[in-house]
């Protein structure tokens, strides 16, 4: 398959998989590309049934005042998106207009409201929990999905500036969480594994902002906090990181107040599917026919 | 059933239906309002099924410009959610954090990118299709469902800032796409029924903004321009508009230059179902414990 005569993306347009918005890294789903993405989602589920999770299901926005209180700014403030409304009155509005019809920038007068864009499906849950008191013994597992924001433009389709993260999020001691960790590296190759798709595992690189970001990046790498499974998407030399598996140590635990049933500062671990980039995996290939891909992985997914 | 002794959101909350956020409109769902949610909406598809529609699913964001020139702004301005984002450098990033410390707006430095949360699920289409070209013969339908945002903070849970549209969009000649609306008139009152749910339909009162909003509301009054099927949430007296059957007459398809097959301007109508607000009535009407629905509502949803 030639990756670089033309593109994934150009291939996807054409063949109205995925929907032009005229933003990079915005784009329309077809009902092909969600029955994709959602069979993925539900198979995620079937190899998730065991852990008992308490499902909770997100919007795209969350409280500003926690979203500050995360710790998200101080690693990634150029990612992150906050939402601004009008407060004006009538003569505001009608300045608005006339700003607007002048080709002039209307925005200016937005005022930032108390809501943020979510960054991963997991920053709105750690304070909901915390708020629940200790966790009881043997700690929680809580399974989320929703759209997130991350403002980083770009051509390349797997790195959308808006797209669906599936987490399974554990919280207990620190053996609990790593056995957690530990437990859905091997069932994250398992389940790429059986869609098809070949499967690396590293450790993450994630992009924290500027000078002091090196040393965040340096720790992260140094302590293997976070690992990715790589999957070639749109490029062979530098894969796509479709699955992460992180532990936080006691990061939300401590900002959020969230305690073991002992007492203990919990410890917290995720494992997120990006969802959109493991259904542009299946596409890049097995091809843009669904109806030809390979039997075993059309059983897998479709039944 | 007492709807004001104890107000539903406080009921769904202590149930651990919905999830509070800290912000009013904003709502986490757990895994037995999304079960209700989405069975809804599979009922939907079912209904519909015979529309042949192409299905797109659009992100929660949207392009700006093309927001801009939809019109939006002269109704809603007061509604609409513009996405910020950072665009510093280490100096500014350390300046951010100063003054987040401090207590201070780190907000104003945020810049408007050229994403907008979309107001309705249908607003990303219409430039979408009339890139494409001409209407084929007989029109198109769409079918669409994406997260929508208003800013409305509400203590009333029909009323988020965050939730579903689900949506069929025709777009044709006048008489197809008012057909189209009288068609989903009549079905949309028996898919109600289908649930067990009461249903009265009515001419909608949008709140457009301001002094200049009471002419376009008298207009979209005076002309039917859209009907609402409403019913009991949270208030008997003041029942929440669950469906709306919306004719645009010539608007988009003007404002787009979308053209029928004999290179008339098309019009367009629509039928939105508000996913959240309907969910949100059959826990109302049928308890907070979907087991003990009537047998007949849970064949309909669950099969």
């Amino acid at each position: 398959m030639c990756m670089t005569c033309n593109t994934l993306l150009d291939r996807l347009i054409a063949e109205e998989i995925l929907v032009e918005t005229g933003i990079d890294g915005l784009y329309g789903r077809s009902g092909k590309f969600e029955d994709v993405l959602l069979r993925f989602d539900a198979l995620i589920s079937r190899f998730g049934d065991d852990q008992k999770a308490d499902v909770i299901r997100f919007p795209p926005g969350m409280n500003r005042a926690l979203f500050e209180k995360s710790g998200y700014l101080k690693s990634f403030p150029d990612l992150a998106g906050t939402v601004h409304s009008f407060a004006g009155n009538d003569k505001d509005h009608a300045s608005l207009l006339e700003t607007l019809e002048g080709g002039g920038d209307w925005t200016a007068g937005q005022k930032a409201t108390d809501i943020v864009l979510a960054p991963a499906a997991c920053y709105p849950l750690y304070p909901v929990v915390a708020r629940k008191g200790k966790l009881p013994a043997q700690g929680r597992v809580y399974d989320l999905n929703s759209y997130c924001f991350r403002r980083e433009p770009s051509k390349d389709p797997a790195r959308m500036q808006m797209f669906r993260m599936r987490e399974y999020v554990r919280m207990g001691t620190p053996d609990e969480v790593m056995a957690f960790r530990q437990s859905w590296m091997d069932r994250g190759q398992e389940l790429i594994a059986s869609v098809g798709l070949p499967v690396a595992i590293d450790v993450a690189n994630d992009p924290f902002f500027g000078r002091a970001g090196r040393m965040l990046s340096n720790n992260q790498r140094d302590q293997n906090l976070k690992f990715e499974l790589l999957v070639p998407v749109t490029s062979t030399e530098k894969p796509t990181a479709c699955l992460s598996f992180n532990y936080h140590q006691d990061h939300f635990g401590k900002t959020w107040g969230l305690t073991t049933a002992d007492g203990e500062v919990a410890h917290t671990a995720c494992v997120g599917f990006g969802l959109e980039r493991v259904a542009l995996a299946l596409f890049a290939h097995h091809g843009l026919d669904t109806g030809s891909w390979p039997a075993g992985v059309r059983k897998v997914l479709w039944g």
